[in-house]
């Protein structure tokens, strides 16, 4: 089944388009929080990022980086977070890969997160055994 | 002045690194939300993503795309955010762009994030704005 993206990306549902190639759309969230809050989206169909081909992967660097200017153009606020969720668990609602772009123009609006740091644990074995599963 | 993160890139400082190429540095986070918490970062010294080369910026959308999979294979995990921070209020404390993969082992743990939705007023000439504004 289509998720609603799919049927953005196709035309059957209409959005309010900012920036579209070969390999990625933009447009507005329209449930933003903040003004200016767009999704940059691959239209190769799959639901999380590591799921992505180096093609659509390289196009979506590049469109976040060109889709980001423009916000901060437009809005006059170079502050903004860039935010991309993957699982249900990790808040993801749409199971298309969509990148946010949410401008900060105060404390107040935008994306508010909490951070909690820990300590690294045994820092140089967890980056070995990471290091060895790169492809 | 060169950051801590320029430092790293030049060896000066050391990281438990992870994937390196021409264009990018992945590296464990010392300070990490969720075990295998992981920064992606341009070897182009700019603060914001708005700042970037296309070439880094590709180059960056493909290393994440690599380093998400190594993450998700050493955790066991698909669950995550990728979470990018451009300007202090927008919770950046580095000031050389960095990409966060944050794995989200449970609802405790990894990022935590406050999602206050609004309506979308105006949104077609917002959109349009934007629009003529990408370069």
């Amino acid at each position: 089944m289509d998720s609603i993206f799919q049927k953005i990306i196709s035309g059957e549902i209409p959005c309010h388009r900012i920036y579209e190639n070969d390999f990625v759309l933009a447009f507005l969230d329209v449930a933003p929080l903040s003004r200016g809050h767009t999704l940059v989206i691959p239209k190769e169909p799959v639901a999380s990022l590591h799921e992505l081909s180096p093609a659509s992967a390289a196009a979506l660097g590049e469109a976040l980086v060109k889709v980001s200017q423009a916000v901060v153009k437009a809005t006059g606020n170079p502050q903004y977070n860039i935010l991309q969720n993957n699982g249900e668990q990790a808040n993801q609602a749409v199971f298309h890969v969509h990148f946010h772009i949410i401008p900060k123009p105060t404390q107040q609006d935008g994306l508010a997160i909490e951070w909690n740091p820990q300590q690294l644990e045994d820092g140089e074995s967890l980056a070995q055994e990471i290091r060895d599963l790169v492809e």
